[in-house]
């Protein structure tokens, strides 16, 4: 479990690293990507395993039973977020982003519109706009300097049908209390929402944090889909396998034909990565990872807050630091270009995540300490002059 | 290239050996899978060696760059199928099926009806039904013991939105001729009907067989979407990983909208190997391979033909035998109890491709020639007394 030794992704058709130029104009060459939410290390032992395992058989034909993957997600579930659930509840989907536009096919119309916490993870957005529904915005306020939502009716317009909660949140990285998740499930029920809990991150709690899954609160399950997956967590996020977890038999049975109709099933790489990281090994390291992450998260946050009017939200979940520059007095296009062409680093713009997030830029530290340090330093000069 | 060698499958989560007990009866131990189709052989040394850089990598994150992949289909439609196409065309969606299943969603309306040439592969009806469309099945017959199709407009419904052609036709594994496809392309303008090709099995062709790609017949470009993949051909299935061309700029909009709305996104496994799949180590292998299984083929028609009222149709291309035991005068129960009990073959049922496939048999001879031959010679043992 070596997250120091930077490993080479440079022309391996990494997003990450070989799209900045193309989208931030920030060259490879001495750019740092801190973008693209996936991490710059190698999954745990088991994953890399599992593929070994898979390239000695050779062949790479259709996937059949995938029971030991429903098992292993079943006892994930149980060992590291106290939730027993039943493994038939389980869909396969190709990623996450998937399994929302599935949910959003089978459970909503045309014209319907979708309530979103914002600022928050842009393929929401993008995913319900393309599907002809719209975005009703929650924009949530900062207590404290944290996230909270609020619940303003008065922006509803009578036409939600769905809720997506990011939980933990992306940005920002709240852990949701259980008092905030009986509060959400109340405003669903209330408007008759479908209740889709996004809990991709959830396994990526800073020291201290405890997630507690929408599954535990009482009087959702008639309406509840659980996105999780093992792709952030253990960083294989290129094999697209997202578990779609739904206790209703009638709303499972919705979705379970929408994948049918649309000729989706899992492919093989994602399901045997998946199976390996749902183990002991995967939770070992897991367990040495998140305590690097808060490391890396220190020095980004003390870098961010000696820059004169920015500050970072303090992070319970994610990878993803999420800085807040408009005490800065600057624009966001001004905040980004000393970013990007001073400080050679490439980050997610912060008007991007929907209401709230202009002037916020997300800085994705999971990556070796040395270049959080580099990132750091470079950042110092780029707002040098603010001191 | 040894395509003698038996690889060990079972056990490895592979649908045709680890779920024929559970599917057909048929025990592994000694069983011989000849039903889902994939080969028991391992691609062609590029994919393998692509699947080997990702390892060294070692990190699974998100895809970026798709030019090569566009370029090697570019190169490979050109070089193998003498069709130019232009790069933007492509769409890769989770496989051929989900590229039908999308198709289907953004080219028809649920009440809508699908026109298919039966016997056909399965899947297509599943996925019409599954999306609330309906299926037109137009029969195929018999001219000189290979199929055609006919075009039997009293079987319109009025409701026809789309035509799916299997090209070449799986099963039976006729390669439409330029005039076959002529006048599918005239039947599919007279009802207007978007025109979906099919074409998985394009590179599967017995020796002096020549395919012609749709989108070389005049007068289709404004209705046509065709369907190609490495995964039959290189057999790389469990990547799922389809490619879907759409010559028409308002066509394949709809479509890249659908695939927005869904959140489809190609897995970074099935990009690397079509990538690598698609290039002169590929086509030296799939060179060697034809033969091969021509060689297979022989084996298992001479063994059907020895059966009285038993025959192979004479197969142009695919790997797929189709066997006609109607003339046996034996109910298709007890043709299959004859060949899953006594012979322990696990094959496709006839009646399972539709209309005019009851009685028949779907045998996957891509499989070492050793098993081919005991599979042949446990079917002399099961028709036995039928000499």
């Amino acid at each position: 479990m070596d997250f120091d030794t930077p490993v080479e992704r440079r022309g391996t058709h990494s997003a990450k690293w070989d799209m900045m130029e193309r989208v931030y104009g920030v060259s490879p060459e001495d750019g740092i990507p801190m973008w693209v939410a996936d991490m710059d290390f190698r999954p745990p032992q088991a994953v890399q395993e599992a593929l070994a395992e898979m390239q000695e058989v050779g062949i790479y034909g259709y996937f059949g039973g995938d029971a030991a993957y429903r098992a292993a997600i079943g006892w994930w579930m149980e060992t590291r977020h106290g939730w027993s659930l039943d493994p038939e509840w389980i869909a396969t989907t190709h990623g996450l982003v998937n399994g929302v536009g599935v949910a959003l096919d089978a459970f909503t119309e045309a014209g319907d519109a979708v309530v979103l916490f914002t600022p928050v993870y842009h393929a929401f957005a993008r995913t319900i706009i393309a599907a002809d529904r719209t975005v009703t915005e929650l924009p949530m306020v900062q207590q404290d300097g944290r996230y909270v939502m609020e619940f303003d009716e008065s922006r509803l317009t009578g036409r939600e049908r769905m809720l997506i909660l990011c939980s933990p949140h992306n940005p920002g990285g709240r852990v949701w209390t259980r008092d905030e998740l009986e509060e959400v499930a109340e405003f669903a029920r209330r408007h008759d929402l479908i209740l889709v809990s996004d809990e991709i991150h959830h396994d990526l709690l800073m020291p201290g944090q405890r997630h507690v899954p929408m599954a535990l609160i009482e009087g959702v399950e008639d309406r509840l889909v659980m996105l999780t997956s093992t792709s952030k967590t253990f960083n294989i996020a290129g094999a697209h396998t997202g578990n779609v977890i739904i206790p209703d038999d009638a709303l499972r049975a919705r979705f379970a034909k929408r994948l049918s109709a649309l000729g989706l099933s899992p492919n093989s790489f994602g399901l045997h990565m998946a199976t390996a990281a749902y183990s002991p090994g995967g939770a070992e390291w897991l367990d040495a990872l998140i305590p690097y992450l808060d490391g890396n998260r220190k020095i980004l946050d003390a870098a961010i807050a000696a820059i004169p009017g920015a500050r970072s939200m303090p992070l319970e979940s994610t990878y993803l630091g999420w800085a807040d520059f408009t005490g800065t007095g600057m624009e966001e296009a001004e905040v980004m270009r000393r970013i990007e062409q001073d400080a050679r680093i490439a980050v997610n713009h912060g008007s991007t995540f929907g209401t709230g997030g202009a002037g916020f830029a997300r800085f994705n530290f999971a990556t070796p300490r040395a270049r959080v340090e580099a990132a750091a330093e470079r950042l110092k000069e780029a707002f040098g002059d603010l001191q």
